[in-house]
């Protein structure tokens, strides 16, 4: 643990008393978020049924990939086994071409080989990919078992562990199959950050922005006002968690209010009708999730200012902090106009063929619509620099 | 149609303008089970917006299996078409072997040609193993379509179709990989049931004889006062309806009551903790689902008798049904009795390592136990007539 801690290098600032709870209030299935540095030894305490409130089962299951097990799996098994708990763990392979129902299975075999029963727990310890596997085992083994998110990465933290979202992907398309399950915990420790990636740090950075853009004003003016947020090194901890405190409730406002997507949820879309595309288009490989969100926003503000929604200061305002966390603003090479435009088509969004984009009139607000045509985008992505 | 018509029997003296509506007041998600004779040529009407009550996209697939589509397909196309619908069809390969997720990642590459949206629809056309699988695809291709069951076999009709239990087979158990996810509406057309093989027809009454015993002795009374309960052909058009009426009502207030198996849920289990594992034991090849439940309701009552729950003549009198329905009261051959007590352990229901049974001071209720021991088990086992 001390090696670890070294490696924190300004995180070792963080006050360990300092954490902060917040609630989704769901009706059927409220849980919370916390944010707490040094979390992850607090998960066995957590997940007592004093402090959770539900009685979980004596079975936990730390799912995550070999990476991030290899630095903080014994971590988490100890504060669990420390609570009382019968732990396992599983690894999946990493990587997005491994998010597919047949790595699902192995975890599925591993659990009836554990005798898992309803009440027992997967704890999903990694990024989006062990978060969405793991949240789609426990949807649907046994037709569906607890579920404990605890994100390892920026784009985890803000993102894909706070909605209930879970899935895995298809030959022809990213989390084609899932489904809505809500988890009981979401645990963010941010001091896991600094084992991150900095290309991944700058992925996730992408989603904290679109909150700035879609829901919270004064985070895109804070952000705004940074001197950096291209590094993890190069932020102030509390500045972080005043990142993820901010995003998280920027999420868990919205997924409250819409928890299935049926409308409002629909605008933690921004940036990525295009971003999707195109993912999909560079076959996942040359571009990651945050960057193409980015340029997604990028392209996006571009058609608002030729719709006459944003005007050019505004679209310059969003670029620059764009640029500011190190993303990408440039197409990818090689990807044409027109394929962009077709390959909106198959968005998992589409409604009676109409492709659904979020806009926005002004910074911190943003509205879905489905009445933009292929020739407005096409219009916006033609004067993107390429 | 004509055709269809003269293979009824006594069921053509049905009144077409008999219907009755079944409300499943589930907070989030209410829906109606509707039982009219003829109703499968209403399907096109009861799905529009304004007898349904929510908008379902243009997009409606029918899945069924070969067999029940040769008989209805046409029809229920037809209803849907007329009311404006654009249809696709897919069959499943009948049987419980393909009930695998493999089957119905074949059922979403069919959904992603067709370009299947979250607004479309998944139709249900058939017996309980096209329901489960159909509705497990709902649950999950692109997160959750709408789904609606119409049901063609008297096992799903008063069990499956009700309450959103949806699943596929794992290599090592029946539905162990699933969701509950709940339809839009269940239509019931008790006029399919004269195409059903007889043995199918016996086997759901199974699960009538089980809502009598566990929640409606008025039920049980009308089963005990029947002249013949083992063939369709046999029974009053009249009295089939008040059958499938308050067993499916019956259904609807336990699940009502408690739509993920929290508690009361459990008593629906009622002779099929037993039931499943003689399934289990004979590769289910031997014994069909609604006769290895007959076995169990023999064998628990068996066992409430020595438990002094039940006095000799509640045990006889529900042998008595049992036997009416034609259904088989003697363990399959070659089961032995250590081997069923050892499979009652892998049970879905199993709560930390105890086996839940479901048991009844008289007939009308029912409640959950997990302190009935092995001894108990074998004991009332080793009694019966092999």
């Amino acid at each position: 643990m001390i090696a670890i801690n070294n490696r924190h290098l300004n995180l070792s600032k963080m006050d360990r008393q300092d954490s902060t709870t917040i609630r989704v209030a769901l009706p059927a299935n409220p849980y919370d978020i916390r944010l707490a540095a040094g979390g992850l030894d607090t998960l066995g305490q957590c997940l007592s049924v004093s402090e959770l409130g539900t009685k979980l089962g004596q079975k936990i299951a730390v799912v995550s990939n070999p990476e991030i097990f290899a630095l903080y799996g014994d971590r988490v098994l100890k504060s669990l086994q420390s609570a009382g708990f019968e732990t396992i763990s599983y690894c999946f392979e990493p990587g997005e071409t491994h998010k597919t129902f047949a790595s699902v299975q192995g975890l599925f075999d591993a659990l009836l080989a554990a005798r898992f029963e309803r009440s027992s727990t997967l704890l999903a310890l990694g990024g989006g990919i062990v978060g969405d596997m793991t949240g789609f085992a426990a949807a649907t083994w046994l037709r569906g078992l607890n579920f404990v998110q605890v994100p390892t990465s920026l784009l985890a933290m803000v993102d894909a562990s706070v909605g209930g979202k879970t899935g895995v992907n298809h030959p022809q398309g990213k989390n084609l199959i899932g489904a809505f399950y809500q988890p009981k915990l979401v645990m963010i420790d941010p001091e896991v950050l600094a084992t991150l990636p900095e290309r991944e740090f700058r992925a996730g950075m992408a989603e904290v922005i679109k909150y700035g853009v879609i829901w919270d004003a004064d985070l895109f003016a804070q952000l705004e006002a940074a001197d950096r947020l291209d590094s993890i090194k190069a932020i102030d901890p509390a500045f972080l968690l005043e990142i993820l405190g901010r995003s998280t409730q920027a999420k868990a406002d919205v997924v409250t209010q819409d928890e299935k997507e049926g409308g409002l949820r629909a605008i933690l879309n921004y940036g990525h009708t295009i971003g999707h595309a195109l993912e999909s288009l560079t076959g996942y490989r040359v571009i990651n999730h945050g960057e193409a969100v980015g340029l997604g926003m990028v392209a996006v503000a571009r058609m608002m200012v030729q719709m006459d929604l944003w005007d050019a200061e505004t679209e310059a305002r969003q670029l620059a902090v764009i640029q500011k966390a190190g993303l990408p603003t440039i197409l990818p090479e090689g990807v044409k106009v027109d394929a962009i435009v077709d390959r909106l088509k198959t968005d998992k969004k589409v409604q009676d063929g109409r492709v659904r984009f979020i806009l926005s009139k002004a910074i911190g607000s943003a509205f879905v619509t489905d009445s933009v045509t292929d020739a407005q985008v096409a219009a916006a992505l033609e004067t993107l620099p390429v």
